[in-house]
Parts: structure tokens; C-alpha cells; sequence
């Protein structure tokens, strides 16, 4: 849990970032939305504000045929309902066999029964990434009977806020073989072997709803361009929280800044990126 | 009907409204919201920006589960639907057995048979609080069949647009013993004895949709807070207005004064209180 | 497909938009809307901004009985289900046997098989006003078996993207009896005998997600105050693409724009159409 980004200096990340930025604006991929109500139209604008295409599409009848047209797919288990979750079931099932990534953000895991389940179906049909806040990434690891002895974290790292989670999401990664992201004051992305940790964003972010769920329709948007889905999450993490530092910094509340963020992620480049990138140790 | 607020005055109702925005504030309740599609995302934003916690579940598979974690509910007849009216009502039940408070905001109230029974089914699962316009109230306490001779108000009070509305009010509200609030250009509330009337709030409140809504969730915010449901009940509305206000006078239209809106909420405090409320006779 | 607008100068066209928008904020005509769940907050805040009043209803149980209430219905196959579907046809049944005028927003499709088949069923219910992309008004015609050698376009026009739209546009019109209305870089109305090209509008407007199914909400309101749906058609068009082109030039990116352009259509009148319309050969 302790390793140090293997072979990655904070200047050829921010470069990485900036090249897969560029490459999703060329493509425009399509990202396929099952999500949650509150999401959606968030989700859509930054979607559209990166330079990506969303399209949300839920019905049972047309999901698996959508997947053919879609670039990539993001799950998001909020506003759960039976018919959203077969949905959810049957495009995470032609997305694989279609060779396209899928992300699951698993808002509200370990709140009922119901959600947990649904969670642990998703979870067998394989996401490219997991993005979650920490409680969620280790309601899911729990879900997957990783919380036993061997999984608890040894020690506690007082610089993170997180590291029992920081522990579990690389047991996560390792167990379902994803990238696994952990999103809070600092993020976390591990693929079960490399870990990547981000201190940009801002505390505003906190209060304007489905940020973190719109942040999981982009990390979908970047797999669609990349192959290294671990590279995929960490770009998608770094712009948003670099966006959103710079958005919070010219607003003053929750209301200003989303339309400020809106504005950033559109205009948003390399210059941003290689001057505000903050890797962690 | 022409009772004057009973041993409040307005430096009191300020005082009072300021406390119980600090006690939102510290303790961040997570309010339930089975709401329509319209108002999901502007509940949300209000709720984190006024300091409290949304969560948005409406699956009959889990609402029950969920009222265990959440601190009170709202529900909203908003482009409702069979499952979700199924849901509402065992929620409903859930929250009381469960001694949560629970807010009713009767979207569409009258508007067509369907929606009426609903209305009908989740008035008897007894609401802390209903907040609605006044044609709506009006409808509930027709449903009620509280419009006959007796609940008829006697005369016509000139200052207020809805005489006729606050007679029901108070009818309802003691039918029910809840507090029913109906809002306008002049907010009033009422448990039945007492009533309170809000001169706060600007016109363009009216352009921009689901404002209503998003306060019927910042009812349930106060009432997790304070036991004393009218208490509650005014000072969101208090809050509401005067943040209204705030927000029209630095503002454009409907799209700017949504946004100023809520980074006033996030900011608004008992300065801006104590000075602006308006408590009307 | 080359006419010339007859008998319509441009002072003229503008002219008769400024009227209906008077007309429209006079009447503040009720547009009940079945749409997509991305599209619901942006048309019920773009059809208040403009001066009408949105509900959202789509509940089997009640969109027959609301039709009575409302003064146009639109639907938009957004986010499509079952339910949805079933109640979208219940519902233009309801309209057209009320004389009320339905406008179709027929959202991605070609997209899918259920799709297309929910689109076919529509289109047998006559709506007034047909408006979409190039890509969706051909995908239209193609499912109403349009597409044989006789609609298929003689020439190209090199003046206008979508030449081959516009034939296809023009048939349809023709076959259903409506008006067709295709947006994009220009715009095109067609009632099958009278043909309008618009210039206005701005490419950030393709940024913001669902503004052309709150656009489609907006013709909805146009045909509720006018008989002439192709004049409505036009003038929601009209007006949509000035005030986008006015709020563009005053923003900074798709979040600015989204909240300028609600504050442009709530202050736009005469002589900001009068100036800027831009009626294209």
C-alpha cells in the first residue's frame, strides 16, 4: 500500500492526462449512461463540456443493441430500481462481449440489501473501473468478502485520509482484476499494482450533487480512448479535480460553481494540467 | 383566521429561524426524497447548499430499509407513477413507525383522479408537514371533504390573496394535526392554533421550476431538526424567501437567479435574516 | 426543395414571431410534456422562461384526463421504456381527439428496433409538429418507407449541410400531414408546400445537453397559440436561435451559456428579432 507511482514523474503523468484529453476530444466517443435521476443531466453537460457525446439509454428492450453504437458505458447504481438494474445487468453483459469498457459507480453501497445485491451481480460481469467515494469502495469490497483478516489494512498512514480504503480498493482491483478509483480531499487509483494519488479539487465539489457520478461518465468517456483503464481513471480524476480548483476559484458557492466548471472542462488543456497537477506520495 | 402570531415577534421568529439553520448546519440531516423527475436535481443542490445530506430513493425494494438511516423524508406527487406511489406509501409508513418526520408536497393536487387517490392514501399515513400553493392545499382539503358550509371562510381578508386558502390550511392542518404550509406571494403557515405569514420572496421564483419543490425538501431538512414542526416549517420558508430576494436583486433572470440562489443559500446566515425578514400581520 | 419563402419577407417573418411570442406570454399556455429525464428540468425552465407554464405527467392512469387541462402536448423518446412509450400513445390519442396540438421529438431515432417500432406507432397518432436532428427527421422517413428512389434528393445544395434532410423533411411533411422542422447549423421548417431556412443560433448551443428537446417543448407552446403550425414551428425556432446567438456572445463556455440563454428567452421581444433574424434563401 505503500509503494511509490512506479516509473511515473508528476510531468509525464500531467503529459499522459493531457495527450488522452486530446485523443477524446479527436474521437468523441459515445458514452452509454445507465444512471441515476439526479446524474443525468449533469452528467450529460460534462460529458458534452470535455468534448465526449453522451446518450442515456435504460429500457431492457434496447440496451444490448445500444451498446453496439456506444464507445463505452458507465452503471451507476443511484435511483435504483428492478427495471434499471436488469437493464444494468443485460448492458454491462453486452458491453463485455462486445470488447467495450464499462464503469461502475456504486452510489449508496451498504445502504440496503437490495442495492448490495444488485452490486454484487454487477460486479461479476466484470468493470473496466470501479469509481466510488471511499465508504462505497469498501461497502463493495466487503459485498466481495474482502474484508477478512488478511485484507485489513497493517497500518495507518496518517498523511491519507483513507487508507483502510486505500487497502481494500487494491484488494478490490486485484480480486475483479479493474482499476479501482476512491474519490475524496485526496484520490486514489489503483489498478491492484500501480497506485496514482491526486490532491487537486476543491471542498465546493462536495456541495453540488452528482459531481462524483458525472466524474464516473468521464472516466468512461476517457476508457473508451484508452486502453490502460488504470491511465484512463487517472486522467479522468486529474482534469476534473484540476477543473475544479480552478472553477471554485472565481465562484462564490455551489451555484456559480458548476456553471464555472462547465466552463473549465470545456476549455480546459495541457498549460492547466502540466502547472496544477498534484501527484501525492 | 385573523389571529395574530401568538407571542412571537418578529426579532423572535428571526432569532428562532437563525437557530435552527445553525442546528441544520451541525447536524447535516440526510433527508429521503421520493420527488419527481423536475426536482430531483434543484432538491438536491438546495439541500447541499443550505448544509444538509440528499438521498434520492424511491424502489419499493428498499425505501422501508432506507428510512432507518435517514433523519426525515419528503414526498412528492410530481410525475408520479404507480411504483412510485406504491413506494411513497410504504415509506411513509416506514418514517413514522420509525418516529421520522415526513413531508408532504402535493404536486398536481385535483389535477386528476389518479393523482387524488394517491393524495387520499398518504394523507391518512399522517405527514409532520405539507407544503404546497394554495390551490393545492385547497384541493387537499377538498379530498378531505373539508369544504363544506363550516370550513367555508366567512369573509374576505383583503390583504392576503387567499383568505379562502388559509381557512383551509388551518382546516386541514387540524384534521390532519400536521402543519400545512401554502406559499405565494405571501407564505403561510399554520398548525391548526397557531399561523405565521412571510412577506419574503421575489417574482421571479415563479420562473424557475421545481423551486417549490426543492423547499418542500428544505422542510423536511428543518423538521429533522426541530421537533416543533411549525417551527420548521417557517423557518425554511423564512429562509427560502429572504434568500430569494437576495438572489433577484443581484440577478438577470430565471437562469442567473438560479445560480446566485444557491450560493446564497450556502452563504446566508442571521445577519441577512434578522434584517430582512418580513413577518406580516 | 429549392422554393423561396412565398409571400414572406424577412421584416415580415419577424414580424409574426413577435406577435405569437406576445400572444404566447399572454396566454401562458399549459405545454403538458412526456420527455426524456435529462430533458425535464431544461424545457420546464425554458417554457417558464419564455412565459408558459410546463407540467410533466406521464402515468398511464392520468395523461389521458390531464390532455383536458393542457393547451399542446409534446413528446420526446428520450430515455424510452415500455411505460413511457405506452403512456406517449395514450396520451396523443387523448390530445387529438381534443383538438390539441401535439408536437413529436423523436429522439435517437434509427437508434434501436423498439426504438423505431414506438416511433412508427406515434407517427400513426398525427402530430402537428415533428422536430429533430437531420440525422433523426431521415432516420423518420425511412421508418415511414420514404426512402425509395421517387423522396431521394435530385441535386445537392451546397448552401445547406443537409440537402438530403430537407427532401426527406419535405416528404414527410407531406406523407403525415404536419409540419417538419430540422435543426442543426441551419434550420428548416417545412409544412410539405412552404419551406423556411434560419441562420441563427451559435455552436455552443450543441455543447449543453437536451436544448434541442426543450426547443421541442417550445414549439409545443407556439402551436398552443397559434393555428398556422408551421408559423409556430418558425417562430420558436426563430426566437430559440436569437436568443442563443445573444447569450453566446455574452458567455464564456456551455455553463454560462446554459444560464444566460434562460435569462435571454425571459427578456427577448420585438426588437431583438426584428435586428437579428436571419432568414436564409
Amino acid at each position: 500500500m505503500h509503494e511509490t507511482p512506479k516509473n511515473l514523474s508528476s510531468v509525464a503523468i500531467a503529459h499522459a492526462c493531457a495527450t488522452q484529453l486530446a485523443a477524446l476530444r479527436a474521437k468523441r466517443p459515445l458514452v452509454h449512461n445507465i444512471t441515476n435521476f439526479v446524474a443525468m443531466d449533469i452528467s450529460a453537460n460534462v460529458l458534452l463540456a470535455i468534448g465526449a457525446s453522451p446518450a442515456m439509454v435504460h429500457a431492457a428492450e434496447e440496451v444490448e443493441e445500444f451498446t453496439a453504437l456506444a464507445d463505452a458505458l458507465v452503471i451507476n447504481t443511484g435511483t435504483l430500481s428492478r427495471p434499471f438494474a436488469d437493464s444494468m445487468v443485460l448492458a454491462a453483459r453486452a458491453a463485455g462481449a462486445k470488447g467495450k469498457p464499462w464503469v461502475l459507480d456504486p452510489v449508496g453501497a451498504g445502504a440496503t440489501t437490495f442495492r448490495n445485491g444488485v452490486l454484487r451481480q454487477l460486479m461479476q460481469v466484470r468493470p473496466a473501473i470501479i469509481r466510488g467515494n471511499a465508504s462505497e469502495i469498501m461497502a463493495l469490497a466487503q459485498i466481495s468478502g474482502l474484508t477478512d483478516e488478511a485484507a485489513r489494512p497493517k497500518g495507518v498512514d496518517s498523511q491519507h485520509a483513507t487508507p483502510a480504503a486505500e487497502h481494500l480498493a487494491m484488494a478490490l482491483a486485484r480480486h475483479l482484476a479493474c482499476t479501482v478509483a476512491a474519490t475524496g480531499e485526496v484520490d486514489f487509483v489503483t489498478d491492484g499494482a500501480r497506485v496514482l494519488r491526486l490532491g487537486n479539487g476543491d471542498a465546493v465539489m462536495t456541495r453540488v450533487t452528482a459531481l462524483g457520478c458525472a466524474l464516473s461518465a468521464l472516466c468512461a468517456a476517457f476508457a473508451a480512448v484508452s486502453g490502460d483503464h488504470f491511465a484512463a481513471a487517472g486522467a479522468a480524476l486529474a482534469i476534473y479535480g484540476i477543473a475544479g480548483e480552478m472553477a471554485a476559484a472565481a465562484t462564490l458557492g455551489p451555484g456559480s460553481f458548476r456553471t464555472a466548471f462547465l466552463d473549465t472542462l470545456a476549455s480546459i488543456g495541457e498549460p492547466e494540467i502540466s502547472t496544477r497537477l498534484k501527484v501525492l506520495p
